[in-house]
């Protein structure tokens, strides 16, 4: 059978098995159960293990606990609450498969790590792939490492060790240390043949095939499908991909994701700045980066910061209440506008129950703004050709919705209060507001990013302040004018 | 040179070349400028182009645009105003490459389409891969598309067609159509003379090869690797690898990442209902809905929905304007509160600079928790095992952070107001209002998961909205019992 035989050239494959009897086949299933069957722990499963754990049943634990697979194991230790993870390590230590432990959020290998004694983790280090191992390891304190490192073998030591000298982040943690790489002088039949001759010393992550020249520089790279489909006589040279790109050591993570989505990379060799080869990152490892920014763009526009499920609730306030002390600071800040216009709300208390709907749709439509923006930083479509526009749009989508609810809130407010100029007040104050927050919204992350930080972090903090300040003063001051 | 000699022996490779010379080594520049220089489509050559095709210089503008690669004539068509994209489409059509257009964002691509004619559209489609083509079409209406699909080969429209009739966002619609599949009883020798044999019809995107048995029914895979390193004599089913996993055709597509991301796969083979190979999906499709997903989760916390930078501004504000309209209503709502305690803030109109102040800070807590859920949920971490403690972790933090701030806004008051018991006032509000917050904004998300919403969705409406009204009411219920 060949791919010639495959769907592709005849789509109508699965109605002519549709006949034939399928013992095994999910039939009965719904196509959610089926997913929920084919490879997901569910909570049944989990809920079984914990009560053999609590009934004594160890033999039964390490049974189903062993039969999982590692990605599942590392589920399982994330769920089930700390005192039952440290149980089941207690249980399993020497045991668990270390793939188990590359699977796990870093607080929970914090967690577990502590029970564990420099020698365990240190066979746990040995066994991983030396990415897997580094990030493991820049959890510890850098005595503690060593600790660790003293029980493995001298060649993980130096690559691990080497590893952690690039900076957090960088792309010098993320590559693999192991890859093939041959000579641009070489026929594809003589790398052919060197890779098989290479048997289990061939890196199972091996995408693409490096060609150096003697200095070690890297000159090209060839997909493993392009060197299996090409003559074997012909230079391995001559069939490098165009398509090649090399990732400077000190590459932020998210610039090596970046290029990689942007030029549909699945491989790319990491380079010193000699572009002598020394690693290589691969598209599985973009993935998990990839998840992790888009986490940390979501948590960081909520004001959270980095935060886990299994971290302690202490440590959770500390890392939540800095954003809430900065957020009742800009508050204070933004309320105290409304201490000008005492004399005006004495004389008008139903303003009160109006003002604060200026105040908070402005703060809605300016996060509607905020995050558009963030996202497009994020993804690298802000340039200095299309800012102005940008900001522009911005400001006249605040003037449509502006206007538009000005006419349905100045109409409802009329109607609530009986008294049509609260609902002109309104209306001004509305449309005023919602441009100065598409406004803002924009602008605020871009200057962010202009000087360095993070155009996500705190920025939904300074908008609302604005929006909040703004609302209260245009509102308030209207009414001032034209009600008194 | 064999991988031996690689860094990852040696270690120190590098620092034995630091004297040798290196004539095209970027030395000079800081690493930023060298990750610019070696990917980035730059502002300069996007300004150097359209400034050419303002001058109407225009064999300059096709020169140097068909110098740029896919990835960037993409970026180039969508960073530059939509009438800069058009004149440009105008004066590049026939000569662009079609792998351009399958790297635009689908709002790029629907003004373009608009400008080509079914025929070109229907050149493009044919040079793309499968399930691009797809991508690009599903923005066609179906009778366009028919018209489009007139202009291609029997053989793309039936491969084409097949894919739309598969639900949106399915793993139906991801898939690749071509791979390499090969019968249980083959040896690993036969297989690579086989795929060596494809020559230019071997898949470009094949990292494992799929082993069917007689009803072309997926009983194993083996990745590219293990065949090449593998004895040739031995059966290809003895290597097959132990983490196979088929993927139902009605798969939702995050369901998919999900079981990519969490199994580290590379490729997984498309299934019907008979376990039938129908197509297979690779890592590199995952990273693009990985992205979008993560994109989403983030639009729709801010109550954005999807929404891009090439979308007009009505479209926009028509997007953007009924989440105003529900926030305006719930506002209302949450204001109503206010409108109970007018006695109160007639006889003490001070209270109405402190009373935003509860509100905003028991929202801003809210979110945070609201955030964190939505996240945990994204990433499944949420499961009946661990609900309820959730839920009373986020009310145990909203405790402690209540009472730091009611402390501390408490304290701000006093000295502001000069009166001990609008303090005291506030922070009980405050307390109060922390504690909902934390329990709401991780109960809303839950509950409507629960019920098959998406919890990013309109929760953060909802949330602010009881924050409000529990703020104004806890603040001005008390403020009435105790100030007057």
């Amino acid at each position: 059978m060949n791919h010639d035989h495959a769907p592709k050239e005849n789509p109508n494959t699965e109605s002519s098995a549709d006949d034939l009897p399928e013992p095994n086949a999910p039939e009965a299933l719904s196509p959610d159960e089926a997913e929920e069957e084919s490879y997901q722990l569910d909570d049944a499963v989990i809920h079984d293990i914990v009560e053999a754990l609590d009934q004594g049943k160890y033999l039964a634990v390490e049974e189903k606990v062993l039969a999982l697979s590692p990605a599942d194991i590392a589920t399982l230790l994330e769920k089930v609450d700390n005192e039952t993870t440290l149980h089941l390590i207690d249980l399993l230590r020497g045991t668990l498969p270390a793939e188990a432990f590359a699977y796990l959020a870093s607080d929970t290998a914090r967690i577990i790590f502590k029970k564990l004694n420099p020698r365990e983790i240190g066979e746990v280090i040995a066994d991983l792939d030396t990415d897997d191992a580094i990030n493991l390891l820049e959890e510890f304190e850098p005595d503690y490492r060593k600790e660790i490192l003293r029980h493995v073998s001298r060649r993980i030591r130096i690559l691990v060790e080497e590893g952690l000298t690039y900076p957090e982040d960088s792309a010098g943690r993320m590559m693999h240390r192991s890859f093939v790489a041959v000579p641009e002088f070489w026929t594809v039949g003589k790398a052919l043949d060197y890779m098989r001759g290479l048997g289990d010393d061939l890196p199972e992550q091996t995408y693409d095939v490096f060609i150096v020249d003697p200095r070690h520089k890297v000159v090209g790279q060839v997909h493993l499908v392009e060197l299996m489909r090409a003559d074997r006589r012909s230079k391995i040279a001559g069939i490098a991909r165009e398509n090649f790109h090399t990732v400077p050591l000190e590459m932020d993570q998210e610039e090596v994701t970046f290029l990689f989505r942007k030029e549909r990379l699945i491989s790319a060799p990491v380079v010193d700045e000699h572009e002598l080869l020394l690693g290589v990152i691969t598209i599985d490892d973009i993935i998990d980066v990839v998840h992790e920014e888009a986490g940390e763009d979501i948590l960081r526009l909520a004001n959270v910061g980095e935060e886990t499920t299994t971290r302690s609730v202490l440590s959770t306030v500390r890392n939540r209440f800095p954003w809430l002390v900065l957020n009742m600071f800009t508050a204070m800040l933004a309320a105290s506008v409304i201490g000008l216009f005492e004399g005006t709300l004495e004389r008008l208390v139903v303003l009160v129950t109006f003002m604060p709907i200026v105040a908070g749709m402005g703060g809605n439509a300016g996060t509607q703004a905020l995050t558009v923006t963030v996202r497009a930083l994020a993804m690298r479509e802000i340039s200095s050709a299309n800012v102005m526009r940008r900001v522009g749009r911005e400001g006249l989508i605040g003037l449509c919705n502006g206007v538009s609810l000005a006419l349905l809130v100045g109409l409802l407010a009329w109607l609530w209060s009986g008294n049509p100029l609260i609902g002109v007040t309104i209306g001004v104050a509305m449309i005023v507001n919602l441009i100065l927050a598409g406004l803002m919204g924009v602008t605020i992350p871009i200057l962010l990013d202009k000087i360095n930080l993070d155009p996500a972090l705190g920025s939904s903090i300074f908008l609302t302040m604005l929006t909040d300040a703004n609302g209260y003063a245009v509102f308030l001051g209207v009414a001032t004018l034209i009600l008194l």
